[in-house]
Order: structure tokens, then sequence, then C-alpha cells
């Protein structure tokens, strides 16, 4: 079968990878950002191609486009990973047992990590160098959309891995057919994790089809709930922040929750989403506190349909609970568990809902608009997990890594 | 749906849970220990219905059979994980950022785990009491050969959380019937996590077909590399013990590699598997160096079927290398990453070995036996990861925890 070759020829070159020291992987990524500056009439060129066959009002287009400005971004990007502490080779805990073994757990690449995604052909770019400066090899599945830019990026990487020595089999793009994605998604033995990265469809599809295993990353239904004690003027920052800063990004608010005693303060923490012509859609507490004092063409009654829905654009739905328990409760039956707010002055409050709700990142008095690897201070970012497992959150390098057990001795047997 | 409502039903548990102190459950795990005593003719005489339904020579026989003795060492199993101290609410990391909002990442309980096992009705308090003191809920899927027992254990359970006022939903066992796997296999938003525990058919099924996120625990074709500059008396006893302590255990030693400079120490490392009766599947160099020095009858050539086969018998496979870069690439292609073992005086050997070689817990002139949660201090165990997704090798209390971010300000928002 011909995907096994290639994933063969990965899983090899992941084992040389272990050999090379991080300052000579530094080296790689420095001379890549240079590449793609020197290469950029080619890849905008390849880009061109994909570009032509694909509609200039579709969504997907300004997702495909790059440019010599997002090119120096990338770059830049590539040159800020390559600076980052290495996260292999960390000794997580170190004991001598009693028979005097010495037992070391120390973090170790995972080995060969599968990434799956769409239009956007700048995660190949950004991809690969966080792999590689976490010391994975990696296998792309890009989307067909793309086809034309990431080969070409695909063989600007591959050229710089020749000249410094090192096996170019540590990167591989896959062929854009379906067949493909089933092959990667069932290449147990060859492939240490999936990483979807895309929309959740794409994201779902790899969820439900994969037999080795998969981080989810992605959606975020979003929740801020103003408690009986929230302050006004943090609760109207808060909301018009994490609503409107970016409608189309995971971490954007989605549905307001608001304590009933404090139903009549809604217009004030409404207020300043007027001048961004978000529409409202409000359960009956809500449209009667806000009737009259926010633009009726924007004021909706809200459906069931309206809670648990990730908008991307600009509307936020609005529910009154009648305390912090109810509101919990809203927010553990819809959210995805990616970013939940509280805004209150009670401590008490603050820290049942810290406690009891369940999501990645569980914010007091914060705009949920932080949910994102550098607002973290973690360097980088290859998603926002929205799985327990492993990883929570914002990943970084340190996420793309695994440990291993080292047990030393001098002839240690086991008696029972 | 009816399993619906028993996973809704649990998850609600789950998040009562999360308020309940460790020595409050510490106590009721204590009371679990009593109760499995006090109860221990109702739960044999379950017990002997599922037995009299099975064939007492049937290998299945003896992992469902409980009695009092068994029944003890459970109990005080029970007490053992309740002193252990609690894996939940632990600080991995706390920072402050330049806007002054503050961001711990902690611990936290998966909160639904879902356990999937055969014959072994001990597995039901084993896994309630490690998944009670790390906060979990858990949904037990035992095989219908121990569903009397699994009936008489989760009864007992139910009781003393009735007792102790604690929703006895935290813990709820599933119909014997297929379709309840299925379910469980995609109980999407009720469950966080699933082990299966068990042969290897199960966890392959389990894999392939969950949408949750699986730990993969099991299979070991462990082989043990006796190098070049390898000690004889270490590699005889290290051999020895890792084989023949238990042949039924995931550590155990299926495969010797052996240099071929040494091929005349051969018969001296084997020397002590004779009285074990151990049939040896050499190939052609290993065959010449045993024949006339051990016994002729359990000598047998190797085909290609006698590598990267976990054996849980009397058997070894030898394999002759020409250097260590040999013996890594046998290993690479037909490990299962459990357990690995290099024999050698050699520094510079070991440490290529422990670089390169793939596996949970790679053995410096150490028996593999010790991969066990218990032999690394761990205080208990799960079952031993052989996936590098979240958890490898002995998973005990703290592998059954994710964590999450709380950030705490006051009114901060996110500029750009």
């Amino acid at each position: 079968m011909k995907y096994k070759e290639i994933f063969k020829r990965v899983r090899a070159a992941s084992q040389k990878l272990l050999q090379i020291e991080d300052t000579r992987l530094h080296e790689v990524l420095d001379h890549l950002a240079d590449a793609v500056i020197r290469e950029t009439t080619f890849i905008l060129e390849e880009n061109r191609k994909d570009l032509e066959r694909m509609d200039p009002a579709h969504p997907k287009y300004d997702r495909l486009l790059l440019t010599a400005e997002r090119l120096e971004g990338i770059a830049a990007d590539i040159r800020n990973v390559a600076t980052l502490p290495s996260p292999v080779g960390h000794i997580v805990s170190e004991t001598i047992r009693p028979n005097g073994m010495k037992l070391t757990k120390i973090t170790v690449p995972f080995g060969v990590i599968g990434i799956i995604y769409e239009a956007r052909p700048n995660v190949s770019l950004d991809v690969f160098s966080l792999c590689l400066k976490s010391g994975n090899a990696c296998i792309l599945k890009g989307g067909s959309d793309a086809e034309y830019s990431n080969l070409a990026i695909v063989s600007v990487i591959h050229q710089v891995l020749r000249k410094k020595g090192i096996d170019p089999a540590i990167v591989e793009l896959l062929p854009v057919e379906r067949e493909a994605t089933q092959a990667l998604l069932h290449a147990e033995g060859y492939v240490d994790l999936i990483i979807p990265r895309g929309s959740s469809n794409l994201i779902q599809y790899v969820r439900q089809n994969a037999s080795i295993p998969v981080i989810e990353t992605g959606a975020g239904i979003c929740h801020t709930y103003f408690d009986k004690d929230g302050d006004i003027e943090k609760g109207a920052a808060i909301i018009r922040n994490a609503k409107t800063r970016r409608v189309s990004v995971c971490n954007a608010l989605d549905c307001l929750i608001i304590h009933t005693d404090r139903i009549q303060d809604l217009p004030a923490l409404c207020r300043e989403l007027i001048q961004s012509k978000v529409i409202i859609y409000a359960d009956a507490p809500a449209m009667k506190a806000l009737e009259g004092n926010y633009p009726q063409k924007w004021l909706k009654p809200s459906t069931p349909a309206s809670y648990g829905t990730e908008w991307m654009d600009y509307i936020l739905s609005v529910k009154t609970v009648k305390d912090i328990e109810e509101a919990i409760g809203h927010i553990s039956e819809y959210s995805s568990r990616h970013s939940e707010c509280i805004i209150t002055e009670n401590e008490e409050n603050a820290e049942l809902f810290r406690k009891i709700v369940d999501a990645a990142c569980v914010y007091t008095n914060v705009s949920t608009a932080f949910t994102d690897g550098a607002q973290f201070g973690l360097g980088a970012e290859i998603g926002i997990s929205t799985q327990k497992l492993h990883a929570r959150g914002p990943m970084a390098l340190e996420e793309l890594t695994s440990y291993k057990w080292l047990i030393e001795g001098d002839g240690q047997i086991r008696n029972k």
C-alpha cells in the first residue's frame, strides 16, 4: 500500500531526529525562515494557481491567500519558535527505589504526528516548525484547495533539510485524495498522534474515524455569567470585548447568563454592543428589560436553538437565571468546555464557579478573549484542546511531548 | 435512549463529587473496605452463580473466582488507596501576566471515566476506589460472565454511598448486553475517557470503535538485548527473571536479542531457563550455539512468526544481531513499546539505547519485571499505558486527572 511506504519512511526518519541536538534544530528553523523569504516569488506563484481555482467571494479565499507580508509574518513566527526552549529531555521526576534501581521520568517527542487541515497553507509551516522544535516528525494532510501552495512550501522545507544534512522524510505531505486521510487515521504503529485543525466538521470526522489517539481542538461555545454581585463596569467591558473583539474566534462570547436580580442592569451591560450591531436573542425576562433600551431591529426572542450555538457572528443569546446553580447548570448543558466566565465581586460564588464549571479555561472577571497560547505566555500555539486527555486549553511545545521511564541498575531482578 | 439516562445521571453526580473533600472520600473507602468484608457471604454467593455457568477447566474460571481470601486482599487494596495523597487540586503552575491577571494551572478529575473489562469482578472494586479517590465518577461495563458478581459488588458500593450521603450515581454498572458497550463508546459529552482492561482483542475493539478518548493498556511484546559488552551474570539473572517470574504478565520477556560476538555465551545466558522448561525459538546462529547445550526437545528453529509475538507462556525467541543498531531496528519493528531492556557495561551503548528505543519503560541492566505501579512506587495502578498520549507506562491516581486553567482578574480585556 503506497501510504504505508510513506508512513514507514517518516517513522524511520523520526528515530534519526532523536539524535539531533536542539542547537541544530534552531539553525534549521532559522534557515527555513530565510528560505521562506527567499522563495517568496515561487511560493506566491504556486499559491496563485490555487487561488485561480477559487471564487474570490468564497470565505475560504482569504484563508487560502498568501502574500509577501503574510510570508514575512510566518517567517517571523518560525524564528520565534526556533528561540523557544526545547521541551524535550526535561526530567519530570527522578527517584532511587529501595533496591537501588534509578527511575527517571523524562520528556520525549511523540515520534510522528499527523496533522489534518483545510485551506490554510500557513498551517504547513506553523505545524512543521512546532513539530521540529519538539523533535517530532510530521505527516501533513492539507486540503485539496491548497494543493499547489502546500507542495511549494514542503518543497522549500525539504530543500532546507537536505542542505542541512537532515533526512527530509521528517516531514511528508500526503496526496490530496480522500483515501490518504483514511490511511492516516488508521496508521497504527506509524503515527502516534493526530491533530485535526479546521472546522468542527473536520474535527468531528477525525474523532469519529481515527483509530489512533487524537487531540480535539476547536469549537468554543462560551458563556459569561453576570452574577448577583457582578460589577456593571467590568461586566460591560468584558461582554463587549469577549463578544466583539473578533467574532470568528473560538473564545468569542456566545451566551450571556444574567442573574434575575440584576436584570434591570442588562441594558447597561449590553449598551456597548449597539455600536457593533450585535443581534440579541433574549429570553422573556431579558427581552422585557431590553425593550426600549436596545434597538428593536436587533432584538429577537430566543428559542431553544439559541443556546448551545457557536455563533461566529455578531450575535449573542441571553439567558436569565434565578441563581448561580442554575447558571452553572446551563453552562454544564450547553458549554463546549472551552472558556467560561463569571463576573462577580462575591468570592464565595467565584470559588464555587471555578470549582464546578468544567472547562479548559475558567475566568473570574476577565474576558474569555485571552484563551490563546501567546496571551497565556506559552510562546506558541498549535491549537486549543477541548478534551481532557493529555492537554487542555492552549497547547504549545510542551504539549507536543510524551515521556518515558528510564530504569537503570546493575542487575536488579524482581523477587515476587 | 435508556443508556443516555444513565450517562446523564452519572455526569450530574460527578459534578456533586467535585465538592466533596478528600477526608470524606477517605472515610467512604474505609467503609467500603469494611462492607466488602461484612458482605463476603453475599458476594461469594452471587459469584457462585457466575461460576456455575462456567467450565472449571476454562482459563477464565480462575479470573472469575472470588474467595474470602481474595476479598480480604481487595479490601486491603481499597484501604491502601484511601490513604494515598489526593491527586486533585495540585497547582501545576501559577503566573501573573503583565496585565495583572493571574493564571493557575490546577489538576482536576476527568469527570466521568468509562471502564470496559472482562471476567474479573475484582476490577469493579479496584477501579471504583481509584476513580473515587481521584474525584471521578465511573461507568462500569463488565463482562457477562461476571454479571451476578458485579451486580453484587456494585450494590454493596451503592449501599455504602447512600449511608454516607453521597449520590450513588457516581458509579453505575451497565447491563451486560453488547449495545451498552456501543453506547458507552459513543457517549460524547457524558464520558471523558475510556479505559479498556483485558485481552488485546478487547483493547483493539475499543480503540477501533470509540469516538471518545481512550487510554490503551496492555500488550507487552518485550525484548532484552544482550550487548557486545554485556555481563553474563547479570544477563542470566535478568533473562531468567523477566522470562519465568510470571509468564502471563505483560512485562514478561518475549524475545532475547544477542550480539553475534557473544553468541558463545548464549548457553550460559539460557542455562537457568532449563529448569522452567522454556521452549526456545532460535535463529540459525543461536541454534548452532545452543545445540548440545540446551535440551534438544525444547529447541526449535525460529520462523518470522516467532518475532513480534507476546507469548504469555514458557517460550522465548532468540534473535542474533551484528550490532546495536540492528538490535534497535529489530525492537523498533516488533516492540509494542511497553518494556525494553539492554544488558551492557558500555555506557555509550546504554545511552544510545535509552535515547532511541521508543517504549514506555527502557531498562539498563534491570529486569523488565519491574514495570508495575507498585514497583515504581506509585502506590496503586489502574493499568499500564502503551500509548503516548497523556500517560505512558504504569498509571496511578495522578494519571486519572486532567487540569484546568483558572484566570482571575479585575476586569481585564484583550486589546488586539
